[in-house]
């Protein structure tokens, strides 16, 4: 499920001026890595865990600093309501699907658990961070198969390399009517670098079969950026997504987290904290929006031309996208009369 | 743990002028009922679960509309994310320590799941909404005691009894430097009734001391409120919470949610919905907003007052509040020079 | 400056699927209408007023559902806070340039104490509504030379005729590095209408030419949508904006307000309010998405098409645009390698 | 209207256990200044302007960062969406009555202008921040007497002395049934020091008698705090709002703004801005949290026991509270059964 497959730039495509990473994967902003585990058993069980750790020390030690984005509030990710109300993230990011979401968040828990022998006695508490898209039409959802240990697993396998399409949280996700899943992509700005990764599940080959499905988008970036500023890159995933062709419908809970890897925070510190921070009104801010839209839409077409096509559940098929179908969608959303 | 107690007004203590409700509990607005699971088992587990149900009817199929408020987001309640988006709530509000929100949330699903076979087939998914708050003081939290059956039990058990103090999500919990635990209350506004339901787990007996606290706050009303309505009147827990000398320490998650049950939306319906609301502006919606806050700062002190002295987790032991001790708290919100 | 022009349509550009209404501009929306002022006098005085207005009768004695979105807060939009709180609609939304928000806000208000003589004696406060860009490249914005009577004037004169490009709140906007101004399409979705009226002055040639660019965004309905419904659809406003090439940078105040005339809320009224809404999971909720997108791409490029080549302050000149220039900023969002 | 008053102390109320600053007023925060100007004409103009500059340079130029907490959104402030998106304060903070916000935005606007000759030619634009309340019980604000001079001249007026009671925006002003208006009150927190003004129009005196009432509520502290911590601050007012016998009924406008002094940044700047803050877990953080809550409730008692008798419009008078009446209102939040 993981060999060579053409990406989106390799079908010809282009997504704005700015460079790409060295792979043009999230995992190109340094310290950024990504573990899945990919359950694809028997005729029905088509899901999996996708974890985004954004530095490879102790999450809950060394917290980032993170925003969030709610598009479509229409799903059950868990875990936004203490980073807006602390601007920090102290878990790695967990993608799975929408009824897996207290498997990965106990089992992520636990992990944590396990890493910081004070969480639960003299320090407090831990905040999970899970995301979730509705996979049922490939996988039996209702079977709960993903387990705490998954999620500890895929953490545990945590690398540079990242795997698009059938794999992980993409699993058994359906995108634009075609076979969707894990995307990734990145730019170069300036003297650093944004990264993006997609779980896609959103849209329909026509108006009229209209799933319930939703996108989860994770932007990681060096760059000095902070909580607030993080929300703006956060929603600027909002003009990727819509170079696809999405409307946000509203069974699509479409929601974007941000974070930046430039600062550590120590769980523990003296009454100041040092930071610095870009300015808004310098004009690499532009591009910083300019490189997240830009790896949004990006990272969705590399989870759609790296999905094959998968059949599930009730042996119902999801179909892998063509270049020609692709390029039709793209085409057509700068239509012209006959 | 269930015996006849003094609760506020049986120690002189009034809230306002509105009248209660005949129990003087969140359950005396029709239809509303509590279920609690106590794990109060050896040494150091000092834990449960509290579930509130909006009807006694299939909440998946007839949802209730919601609203929340997020005082302080230092907390891992989950499901807020939609219920905002959407206004509606289909679940049971499941109340329980910090990091049985997994489990928890796991249990419900598995309720909801049996109770309604289409979803996740030919229905999309379910939003489970769970709150927490901190027992780790009394409890040990890192034993993950609370497990998803334990959900389950809470629900079936829902009658229109409300034990409060050392019960079910209150087992562990402290508030003011002194046991907590669930306190219920409610008002008659008019010809309706609201009603609260409070885990409280916040603020110290001084300042030195502060533990990571919370408090979730549930508000049920048979008044037909919008979501929007039911936002401002979550919000107005606050100032119910700050007349018991709160002020939302930083780790103190303090969150309220609110609902309504004068209408059920029907999971499936024609493209219409009927809608009959109070008008803003209607003299009674003030009222509202006051016995939101006076049954918030009741609930809250029938919290305390129910809850006997418990030890737990290290032989940490939490002191029920004396009568004279109360008073001296309040009194020292009105201070005086000598 | 309202002479036959041709719009975006007429060079042949499609957006969607769904059918425009009669006149495609937001005045398809039965009862809605649109007055404006243009200040294009001597040298550098290239600005003016546009006003939409919900009904044709007492907006502040009847008032209409309201949402809103601030995509991007640079921006002094005044009025948002109370349509926030009470989901409601109760002046005609005012648009002008940046520094025009306290005249037109002075005028309107002196608009409606004129048609109320029960405001600020017997009856409270009115709420309302300006929204504003930056027309500072071709006005002198530092002049004020918009007075509180402009305001009143571009009410009176409020029809179902809509100018497009140099007029009203247009008169002295950019876009896309090109001649900017006020732009309107609409569509048919079942047996309702949706239209979209914009001031469009966001993006540059160029990325390294960056305006202080804005887009206000005004939706109107006459499906019965409620408030946070209407906060989806202003929020869909983005994937529109998006499709024209917009990241929503730094300085660019995006801004969205959309509104509902399927019912009036009379200012004083008994008890209850009766309402009939759209269901969320109706599919014409995803048309009215689609609409809003593809509405508010449309009156973009509308305000583009209709723009002439304007010369303002100081000498500066913005060049209409060209249908070849036009065409080839909308295929560079679905580029291909050569 | 200016004479030396007992306040709030000198009638041996007291305010938690925080000591405060040497005059017990906003300004006791280095740098803080307050202008006000009061229009107390004829038999029915009773309205004025208070403007709280948060240093004594150019405050365009050298920005400071804000936060802001929307109680209850029923209100005309202006400016909240700029401070939100981008965390900065670039104007004085005004208050005046609702319906002189244009013309004191307009006030402001053109005393910005004329300190600043780039903005609207070289530079962009500037964010002016008007807050407003409603006196027309007392003072004829369809006449919109308040002209754009008086913000100029209540800006140049600013000093380090606070008038309470009836003057600048408190002049028409009744809270919780009597003759409200300007209050201000300070706490020393370690090192740093926290001052609140408040414009108090809330309340009456039972809950027949309905105002449309309003609290504006200003936070100025010199602890080094980022824009999402001064929002955590800003709602803190609440928990001292709260103590005064409020739950912020329907009509009452109540809005909180906090700013700190600790850094100044430039309007315009390199690459990257440098700060340090204070750690949210930092028990200092609780202090500040007490400290606005404590300072926002002496703060409203200093306005009441600062205002005397007033008869303004139509004959109306708003009685001066008494310290026994003051004392009953206190006393009544406590209550005991006989």
């Amino acid at each position: 499920m993981d060999k060579i497959k053409k990406r989106a730039r390799d079908h010809g495509l282009t997504f704005g001026t700015l460079p790409t990473g060295k792979e043009n994967t999230i995992t190109d902003v340094p310290g950024v890595s990504v573990g899945q585990i990919t359950l694809f058993e028997g005729e029905d069980i088509r899901t999996g865990v996708t974890a985004v750790l954004p530095h490879e020390g102790n999450l809950f030690r060394e917290k980032v600093l993170a925003g969030t984005s709610v598009i479509n509030g229409f799903g059950k990710t868990t875990g936004l309501v203490q980073i807006d109300e602390l601007g920090l993230l102290e878990s790695p990011i967990m993608l799975t699907n929408t009824f897996s979401v207290p498997a990965v968040t106990e089992g992520t828990l636990q992990y944590l658990l396990q890493e910081n022998e004070e969480i639960g006695t003299t320090t407090g508490t831990v905040n999970v961070v899970v995301g979730e898209c509705n996979d049922s039409s490939l996988n039996d959802i209702r079977g709960l198969h993903v387990r705490p240990d998954h999620a500890n697993s895929s953490i545990k396998r945590a690398s540079s390399h990242v795997g698009e399409g059938v794999v992980g949280a993409g699993t058994g996700m359906s995108c634009l009517g075609f076979k969707g899943g894990v995307g990734t992509s990145s730019r170069i700005v300036g003297d650093g670098t944004l990264g993006v990764l997609v779980v896609s599940n959103f849209g329909a080959r026509n108006d009229v079969d209209l799933p319930t499905g939703s996108i989860m988008m994770i932007v990681a970036t060096d760059y000095a950026l902070n909580e607030r500023q993080l929300q703006r890159v956060a929603k600027r995933t909002t003009f990727g997504l819509a170079l696809t062709g999405s409307t946000a419908h509203h069974g699509s809970g479409d929601i974007a987290i941000a974070f930046s890897t430039a600062k550590k925070i120590d769980h523990e510190g003296d009454e100041l904290e040092r930071f610095k921070f870009l300015r808004d009104d310098h004009s690499v801010m532009n591009d910083i929006f300019n490189a997240t839209a830009s790896a949004t839409e990006e990272a969705i077409w590399n989870s759609l031309f790296a999905a094959e096509t998968t059949v599930g559940r009730d042996g119902n098929e999801e179909r892998a996208i063509t270049r020609e179908e692709a390029l039709e969608i793209r085409q057509s959303l700068v239509g012209m009369k006959d």
